[in-house]
């Protein structure tokens, strides 16, 4: 592989990148397997801090998955909650009275305890309150950051340069999302129609997924519980953030194959969460590892 | 056609009105289906504050129209969100907390940028604080209003001297619909067995709709949405609120005829709302358009 | 039937309790059948005050029974539309904001007026803001309390002597829920795999229902509302709490035979609920009564 050499500022001047490298993380689809077993077997209590959209279809998101939901808000409560839990979610999708505060108690309470808590940055970038607390709470330290291409770039500060409208893949914040996952020690999970995953040094990208997966809401949202419940059974948050991002988007294409309105898809979708494989999930996502060349 | 007499007090005297008349509005049925086009074409960025038992279905049935939903209810955001967007819905199902407070930014900035909004009165009458608040909002000049017969009725203060409990059909309001119209400028659209929309010269009539969309929650709440929709790709709202009511009847009666059961029902009448074509709504809608002939 | 002794602190000994005696309550299920006829025609108005991860589930579940869903929080509401309902759920799932004061609100109001309600505890124990709720709440006089094993265990203020792990069935916590029922005059209904209802005299046990219900999130909570819509209907509620479950039960075995999946198995349900038999819920509900023995 040639090395990438980063930028006056910081930045990895993409055109001395590696290209993807299939061999360069040979043993990813097992491994992508047993976290979908694994999670299915110990059935995680992820707790969840996310909208009021989307609750109901991330519990059973949650739930298709074999692990556990608690959806606690309230700051007398989302600490006791995130202690006990084995991994968090907060998603800042609508957040209203004093859920700030519960998602403060209760990533304190993560840290404390050492659970791994997923951040989801919903729609930030124009909407103040959101933005604000995003940047405040990514200080913290999630174990993994969930969006999409402008909501990575929003969180970064909007350095890259470009206008929000052309960010439209995941590979147009690739070096948004590299530089944030070395500069947090979070990994970065960019969601789009291939999905980019890196924890600054790894880069993995999901060739799976079914444009139907837009069509239904929370399903983006649900994924971010999905990483959590994935970040509860193994260590390596880009292992566990491929396998979810895999998970849905296999589960998604499944789907999709039998049910063409969205609709009845987003009912198919629940269904096979629950029962793909887990050697489907790895070997039906289209995965494609690299390294980004550039070593802290 | 005859000419209806105001009343006194400005009702128009039922006795002297015309009868439907298919002719009146020769060009609704392609008008209706161009809307439909529209939106899907489109996508427009509907903005929708509503109650927190339909926040999920709501945002699926925007999708399934085609177009991009957005919820954002906190007054620290719904300015920004209103204003960027092509059309708002607020909906009173459950007004908490500082909801009253979003919704009066989050009008004032769509008042101010042009955005057409949608009130929906839900359940108004008797319980106090959304009585209050939706007489105050009906006063900043919503684009359409949507609502059971009984709602309309009270949003015009009890006026019609009918008890609620005979207010059984949009019929029943149908002269406080026009009065509450061409006071206000606002499209009344009364949902019922027969729905009846008016801009206060123009009625319209949709012969359409399945029981079995008032065993679906958010059915109504979700319409509300619809009509933002369809307000955001036509100015002429009477049309939009038309095309709305229209495309949810239309996709109940397709979806009832193979899903008797609530649950699939519901799930089915979101993939119609995707698929139909825009032809069988306006052709199949049983549309019946008549001039109050009580010009202004 | 043997006569029991009740035990120095008034705790039934178990030793010397009857068997269950499927003849104990020779009409149940002809008056099972009874409840489901009855709120299917008259469609009660329940009330639910519920967390916001099920309010959509819980008023399709309503909708589905044939009742009439209202769900309003808001202490300047809640009182207005507890006293017009015919039945009211108070759920604790996600006590946030001024939740507290509506349920209080609401129950002031129910009490004053007659309308039975319901107490769901949900996950109390180790939530402190609830478990503090959730007494204050019962000792309001609830008709009926629904739960599971732990959360009745924790009701009882962790009398039983056992820890919350090895409370897996609602049989290991039958003396605790006889023992709550006779002090409060509460209906006490613990969920389970076998689900164990008594009044404090007699017991009736559901030997129905799928291991699916536990994996789509909100049918416990649902649960508790189909619960109330039942009690709006008779006087007697451990009957209704008997009808409720058999109903939620049968509908379940019925939806999991043609649906494994937790997606597809979910809407199943809610048809099943709409359209199964009264005497199909009696009959396949595995209904066993007994009497404790220890009469008041």
């Amino acid at each position: 592989m040639s090395t990438a050499v980063p930028g006056p500022d910081g930045a990895v001047t993409s055109s001395s990148d590696p290209g993807p490298d299939p061999q360069s993380w040979p043993g990813l689809a097992p491994q992508v397997a047993d976290v979908v077993r694994s999670v299915r077997q110990s059935a995680p209590l992820v707790h969840c801090i996310t909208n009021v959209v989307v609750t109901n279809f991330t519990a059973n998101v949650v739930l298709a998955a074999g692990a556990a939901p608690a959806m606690v808000a309230t700051p007398a409560e989302s600490g006791v909650m995130a202690g006990a839990a084995s991994a968090l979610l907060v998603n800042l999708g609508t957040v209203e009275g004093d859920q700030p505060d519960g998602m403060r108690v209760a990533v304190e309470a993560a840290t404390a305890s050492g659970v791994p808590w997923v951040l989801d940055p919903v729609a930030i970038g124009a909407l103040p309150l959101r933005t604000a607390l995003a940047a405040e709470l990514f200080e913290r330290g999630p174990a993994v950051v969930r969006g999409n291409a402008s909501e990575v770039q929003a969180l970064a500060g909007g350095r890259g340069g470009r206008g929000v409208d052309s960010l439209d893949t995941p590979d147009d914040v690739r070096e948004t999302a590299l530089h944030l996952a070395r500069g947090s020690g979070a990994v970065v999970a960019v969601s789009g129609t291939v999905d980019l995953l890196t924890d600054g040094v790894r880069v993995v990208r999901v060739h799976a997924g079914h444009p139907l997966l837009t069509r239904v809401t929370g399903v983006g949202c649900s994924l971010g519980a999905l990483v959590a419940a994935c970040a509860a059974v193994t260590d390596d948050r880009l292992l566990a953030a491929t396998a979810a991002t895999a998970w849905m988007c296999v589960a998604g294409d499944l789907a999709a194959a039998a049910h063409p309105g969205p609709g009845s898809f987003a009912v198919a979708l629940v269904d096979r969460l629950a029962d793909v494989a887990p050697e489907a999930v790895a070997d039906l996502a289209g995965l494609v590892a690299e390294r980004s060349g550039a070593a802290a």
